[in-house]
């Protein structure tokens, strides 16, 4: 890191950070100049923050230089990890897509949907059994039961399952009926939750956080990865920006942002992101040609009578010709759907 | 609210749209223009979110008109609310300054703190026993320990303890030791916490999320309201913005809307928000200017020293000072410190 | 529109609302609910700004119903619109790239990069004689010589040329030697420079505002097209948001979205969205995967001595890799590049 | 500045930036770490920008230590800067409130707020004689007929008069009616006009970009000071933020921030921040109470007839109530009005 010291700093308050700076095994440099005097800190980037520099007299500024992150980083591994689901590998030659609805609201219409989207090459279902909802009014869940009906869902179609954990509590329970548990964005820094999955032998997609910028994903993949569990597939949803016309701000930059930062696989959710669905099929187009290793897209039956996010959701139909145009995609790319 | 249809959409289609409002008790009032056919719908405000009209076919957008909150509405309650704790009213003529460490450290430090906050004014501690911290590698809180010291330093200082409370399973055990629970920025929108805190006869300090609308903040202080919990104080604490100068952009606007939106008490952190103790002083002036019912102030009795946020807590000499300025604003402002 | 009183408006108050709307032609329709009065009002959505209804007694908010542009709009004319440069047509089958430096910086430089541009299927010669910069004290742009280079560019390669215009007083003299005249982002709503070159029969490539929401960005282009200009191709360029790690957040959701409430073609520039090379070429896939008729890119023979925008320039190298790529993308995509 | 090498960095690379910072006359400091070189640069602030390090090979990053803004630096002056209007000084121990109405529209309307908000207390008129709009539709202003009438009612009141230019060709007609140019919001970019406001001897109000970072404000300001015009005086008046319920955010935290780091003069313009004239009151109050030297207030006879933000604008009665406040609020915080 980089200690900018005051133009007003004296000898006392300078030589009072380097003594920290030293006790805490860092190597100094230091450049006087004209201005402002300048320490340079080379040491262990995970104790940068808890020193307390910047609240020394004297002290202007501290500038970190390192990624705050180790285990996520690409310096770290430098290879592409692949994240295993049973016989599928997110991060590898093929594109997964994850598909299915908003929530999970009926044996009759999640059975529908999960055979309407294998039949149309998704090979993960998705959908909420625990819903965080703005209102505590809204629809909030079948909760065990919806578990259960992915479970079924599962046995019917091979598909396998990724659905949101929301609370600690639920860890365990959760754990036994998915295949991937998800971390969603209002929850991407509840920290104890990382803690709870991290604890846990089952991969994690971890959402972007609606305002968290990409070191602060990073470091939420970090404390995943500190608590001994490396399946982390990230996931971008879109950010809160000014625009109001869309749902939020799909960041697609961040996709090879974070595969040259990260070795983590990266997927996409264009549903949520920009709320509409029209729209979806141009921006999960737009998320592969950026090298996005997955999608998560929402798919409803029958979008009009959706208890949740309908106006983002395909139809099967609209899911089924979007996964044909996809797949030309892929080939494109050199890589291949399912 | 209002359905906007496309200008393309059919009688079958408006009809459709006005059957499904009609059987959810809605009342409707259609308007025909060249462009346009616009549907108004008066009926039960809680409801319009569940009803998937914007999935519908022919329906451009839905425009709601009323706030989707009831029971934190000015309009359900005219009066302002004052929030009891202990002895205290929070939203009355007294302001009431919430002082103390961004975390407890230890015995000596917050016991040192907390009498100096006393001496000068404040009325409650504040101090974090469980820290959300950014990197796994930070000092995570003293946990069950600093609760403990909480209630050591209540019974030496007369303090009401105001203390964060991060995990579901953790409510019943905070709730045991602090005054008031506070949700942090983070889990604003951490709708099991939420829920839990509803159920605890404790006043609760909701921390306005990092992106967080007024209206997305007063849905999260409903959720605990319509739990069962009405003594909530809302806490502005500075939003996310594209500024990088200070850590957060102070968003006081926030102060006189939320008084006009809402009948619930509204106190401002200055600490969090601007991140810098040297300006700290300025916005919490600012702060009672704009209405602020009271502060949360981070003081540490050495901030080079602090576990935590050091670069934002004032000295408590700083502290001192800035209460007594904040005394003679009060008066100008009709009210007063204790 | 849709007015929405205050629910202790009264009826003195709802009637003056009622009044000014149709003495300014508004055919209205009223709906009396138990919490709230609401007036619809249709008419000409050009007149509802200037109504002042917001400042009436007794209202509460105005929500606009209809978009407030028009000739930008794909109600006013159904059909994509081809913008005519010579004899390229942008928004046609054929995507065209726009390619150069930054800034123009010395007849090597630019005659080099237009050929190698030129040889790697560039139609269009982007280059600024005029610069907009952030420091008094960078390089502020060639001006009248950098003009002539670029016309000489023409001559010896038959590219276009686009250029930005940042002056109201540089119209006539840009507009002489440019084929597309540039508004920059921070001139999107330097309203004055609209109206100039509205005057001109030249098409613009009209920038959005860093911060420009999709509704202000199609007003800007309503200004042009109010003037008598309908030769507008937009330019998505990235928009402001927090995070940091990117020069801009690129927001690919507003190609489709754009393209579906305008009939303008869409351009988009990568170079200066994401502020890196290295990402330049997944984005430039990525546009034109979202639907981009064209893109915007930075090429630089030698980006290391580039005196405007180095880190973001691709090396010729580079370039025509990328176009390599595209070429066979667009394929895909149905289209094709020159 | 600070030149962070990638941890690939070989040792040509290092050495060709060392020779280029060295070429450019920095002194240079070097550390080597094992998982990074960091190069320490000394010297001419203002040329840094113009290097291309960030381009040249090896290099990961470019971290600026020292402010980009050097005139308007507090370290260049360290005592505040005061501006003079006439025989008013902005920036003394004397607040000045400029108010009066959103644009200028007839000879009556302004004749008579101007002696209203004289009576107040008010030292300078406020008053569009040209008009930023979003919209093409809108009321463009009076230009020249309404710097005449700012003019009579200067003459009628002894009133000064601030009032916005927009276009380059216009600076010299402004500046000979107005006796303090405003820059707009949208305008704080247009380099060319900064530059011709730079050439006359007049004080120039620089209202901060709607997305401008502090720093970008500052660089506004050396833009015109680098031109020879020192009398700068600094207008926040909100930012863009996700926010949609007030107009802007007020970011009243940049009063104290940029007293810290510049000596020039700041007002706040708590009108156009909040965008609803029953809020304006408070934040004025807030904007003092955070060191504002001045404010900004939207007046108009009679907002519900204004052809421009009458939502915003005060009534005369509501303005003088609010300024008795302020007076007392001037006293307590050592200031006073006129």
């Amino acid at each position: 890191m980089v200690v900018v010291m005051d133009h007003h700093a004296d000898e006392k308050q300078i030589n009072a950070v380097i003594r920290r700076l030293e006790k805490a095994g860092f190597q100094i440099h230091l450049s006087r100049g004209v201005e402002r005097t300048i320490i340079g800190a080379i040491g262990d980037r995970t104790r940068a923050g808890d020193l307390g520099l910047e609240a020394m007299d004297g002290v202007e500024k501290v500038v970190p230089i390192l990624q705050p992150f180790k285990l996520a980083s690409r310096i770290f591994k430098q290879e592409d990890s692949v994240v295993k689901v049973g016989n599928l590998a997110i991060g590898g030659e093929i594109i997964h897509i994850m598909a299915g609805p908003c929530a999970v609201e009926s044996r009759e219409q999640l059975l529908e949907v999960a055979h309407q989207v294998k039949e149309a090459g998704a090979t993960i279902l998705r959908g909420g059994a625990y819903k965080p909802r703005t209102s505590p009014y809204s629809f909030q869940g079948l909760e065990k039961e919806g578990l259960e009906l992915l479970a079924e869902a599962r046995a019917a179609t091979g598909l396998y399952i990724v659905t949101e954990v929301m609370d600690t509590r639920a860890v365990p329970l959760v754990a036994e009926y998915a295949d991937i548990l998800q971390i969603g964005t209002r929850n991407m820094q509840n920290f104890n939750l990382l803690k709870e999955v991290a604890a846990v032998n089952k991969p994690v997609l971890l959402k972007r956080g609606l305002s968290a910028t990409i070191e602060e994903w990073l470091m939420a993949a970090e404390y995943i990865m500190a608590g001994g569990n490396h399946q982390v597939i990230l996931c971008e949803r879109g950010i809160r920006s000014f625009e109001t016309y869309t749902r939020n701000t799909l960041d697609l930059c961040a996709v090879p942002v974070v595969k040259h930062l990260s070795h983590l696989p990266v997927v996409v959710d264009p549903s949520h992101a920009i709320g509409k669905w029209r729209y979806v099929p141009a921006m999960a187009r737009a998320a592969l040609a950026a090298g996005a290793d997955g999608l998560l897209v929402e798919v409803h039956p029958n979008p009009q009578e959706a208890l949740c996010d309908g106006p983002q959701s395909l139809t099967p139909d609209n899911f089924a010709a979007m996964m044909a145009d996809l797949r030309k995609m892929a080939a494109h790319l050199g890589r291949k759907l399912e």
